[in-house]
């Protein structure tokens, strides 16, 4: 049942109401150096928000066995995050609603060389519109935009009728290890809304992602006698060269998918990391190179995995060097599958009248060739999970910012949507 | 005037009974880690064998400023070693002989990855006629024999009737800025002996060394976007193939070489060191690659340096990257002229001879394709400089190691050289 017009619009009045306390809580956030590991302090302020909001609260380390068991579950590595999990639960008086997921991921990637940046990448400064900083849009912005929207709604007396999960995970940036261990501590709803950085859009369906390394050891000699060695670097570059082919293999058949067709190049192998060698003088005994590739929704993260090993194999076999050292491939992070979010539901149906009452314009959908989160949902729960959320720029780059108009814009859909999908009562008895 | 037959076999019978104390002497050299910077402890070590057995001490810090005005001086980092040079001086009684600089590096490469060793690199372990670890070859059995050579005459009643400078240097193995500084100090000699790792031949020639760094910064970007943002581990690895081609072409024309024609690639580019990116999934936005090249004597090191700039300059012009986003190359270490040690003086008959009357074979010659400090002294002396000594192996590789029956017969070779070269008085007035 639509929202009642003058609902709406007391929703509506009450997002802009609190937008500059919206806008100084996500300041606080992303002040908040939280790369991979160092998301505790961040939790824990999430922790104090939810839990001052009355929220039941629970908090919880990931199990370790239990992702490792999951097909869903990426590898631990010394790097894995142990900031533990905040769940804030919502219990209406009265369940008379749809239940919801709310989830956020607090984790960042790193900023690169800060020189790069315009501005220190965690003062987190607002200008012209803009927040900036690293985690401004990613997701930041989409994540307090959750705590936002039950403000709005207590704002003028109602809370939603439905119980309500209000998730702060880490990992996403990875291993999606997080939204797993949401998932398998028994969560589970109506529905989940994910606040990505979705540049205003729906998100239809999202790539496989797996993380791997590729180690060479060479047999290291002084570079005067170069025959007699091998050197690791240019062994590990040939190896690259291998998977270069496989990439594009896999984006010729990708071509005809009819979910991703249309992007040009939509499966990137991407060097991302190198290291190796000691000394200029000295032919390199290691390499380590860090890939990530993606692959279509459908292949699972096994399938895709077998592939790539089968790939280095290959070259390896006919490699006089490598053959003699084979390399080691080691998935250390993202081992996932690709997600779907068919069309039709009921919950995309509000949340496409909710935007477009707000933008004036239809919501649009569109595929991602990026890990998101809402795969743990969509593929393990079957639940509808809606990946939506606010515009913004230099995501995973230098200077990356939100643009504060979209995530006003999107944090009122949203709380249209909530009112609407869980329904709405009176605070207090 | 050749030595007396029985003063050469006093000679080698004293060089064979120190023998044991040599190998006990150059284990304790070898147990010191003396990778870059890290030489003070040996270095002290050397300078208390050097005092107790007599000589006249000086120690001194190598001068940064007199070293970037020279020509062969090389560039000054962050990594450059600040241990002291240190020369002991032996003056005789009589100075009737000819002078001589014995000089050796007290400096080692890094092990690289130490689980690829067979034992701990400074374990300084002896087994079946092999003295294992880092450094053991190159050089501190040499470095050890200047003091056992000393030692073998002391031990008959004998000491050098000339000035013999005993020098212990840092800095070969990066910039070669230690010799050049015990150059610049104004120690000079009618010849020079470096008793290195030369598996028992002299050495005729060495090429030119450079040390740079290829710095690439990107525009960092999420992977989902690749086009978008570029690769910096990418587009490093492109300049690596522009100066693989250099590399090709220089060793064309070498092919020509009269005096390194006859090898198989004389002039090696080596990829010995990279470092890239942060972030598996995000487009790496910096890559430092360091490399080493080497190039014909007779080529200065600026014009091989500028060769090397044109090189990556013309790649730098049709890449619509690179040339958005000009790389730096940095020369950070060697910045080496090769040298020729003419055949015919007579310092060298005198070492042949010496060499044939232990081995019992011809003294051979060769040409290197590595870094010397024997240039110092033969490029801006003029000196006739022997570089020559004993044969091991695992030389900047792994499990390095000193064929000990090799370094007695070279120290016999060089204690007689020294002898006849320097002629010899009793000791004592």
């Amino acid at each position: 049942m639509p929202l009642d017009p003058a609902l709406s619009q007391r929703i509506l009045d009450a997002v802009d109401a609190g937008f500059e306390a919206q806008v100084a809580l996500t300041r606080t956030l992303v002040s908040y150096d939280t790369t991979r590991g160092n998301e505790h302090a961040a939790q824990d302020w999430v922790f104090r928000q939810y839990r001052d909001r009355g929220l039941a609260m629970e908090r919880f380390a990931m199990d370790e066995a239990a992702i490792a068991r999951h097909p869903g579950g990426s590898a631990f590595s010394e790097t894995h995050s142990k900031t533990p999990i905040v769940v804030g639960i919502h219990r209406p008086r009265q369940e008379t609603g749809r239940s919801l997921i709310l989830q956020g991921h607090l984790d960042v990637v790193p900023t690169g060389p800060v020189d790069m940046w315009s501005r220190p990448p965690f003062s987190a400064e607002v200008e012209d519109g803009w927040l900036h900083g690293r985690g401004a849009i990613d997701m930041k912005s989409g994540h307090v935009s959750m705590i936002a929207i039950l403000d709005a709604l207590r704002a003028i007396g109602l809370q939603p009728a439905a119980t309500v999960y209000v998730q702060s995970v880490v990992e996403e940036e990875s291993t999606g290890n997080g939204a797993l261990a949401a998932h398998l501590r028994g969560y589970k709803a109506d529905a989940a809304l994910i606040p990505e950085s979705m540049q205003e859009v729906l998100v239809r369906a999202g790539v496989g992602v797996m993380w791997f390394q590729v180690k060479v050891r060479g047999i290291p000699v002084h570079v005067r006698e170069m025959g007699a060695g091998s050197n690791a670097i240019d062994a590990a570059w040939r190896i690259v060269g291998a998977l270069r082919e496989m990439e594009a293999r896999w984006n010729e058949a990708a071509a005809c998918d009819p979910l991703f067709g249309h992007i040009d190049h939509p499966l990137n192998l991407n060097i991302g990391k190198i290291a190796g060698g000691d000394w200029a003088s000295s032919v390199p005994a290691w390499c380590t190179v860090d890939c990530r590739i993606s692959y279509l929704p459908g292949k699972s993260a096994d399938a895709a995995e077998a592939e790539i090993r089968a790939c280095v194999e290959a070259l390896t076999r006919g490699d006089r060097f490598l053959s003699n050292n084979p390399p080691e491939i080691v998935v250390n992070g993202f081992h996932t599958e690709g997600f779907v979010q068919e069309p039709g539901t009921e919950a995309e149906a509000i949340l496409a009248a909710a935007h477009e009452s707000v933008f004036g314009a239809p919501l649009r959908t569109e595929v991602t060739p990026a890990y998101l989160d809402a795969r743990v949902y969509a593929l393990y729960d079957r639940m509808t999970t809606l990946c939506y959320g606010p515009a913004g720029d230099g995501i995973h780059g230098v200077d990356e910012r939100a643009d504060l108009e979209s995530v006003r814009r999107c944090t009122k859909a949203m709380a249209l949507f909530v009112a609407e999908w869980c329904g709405v009562e009176p605070i207090g008895g």
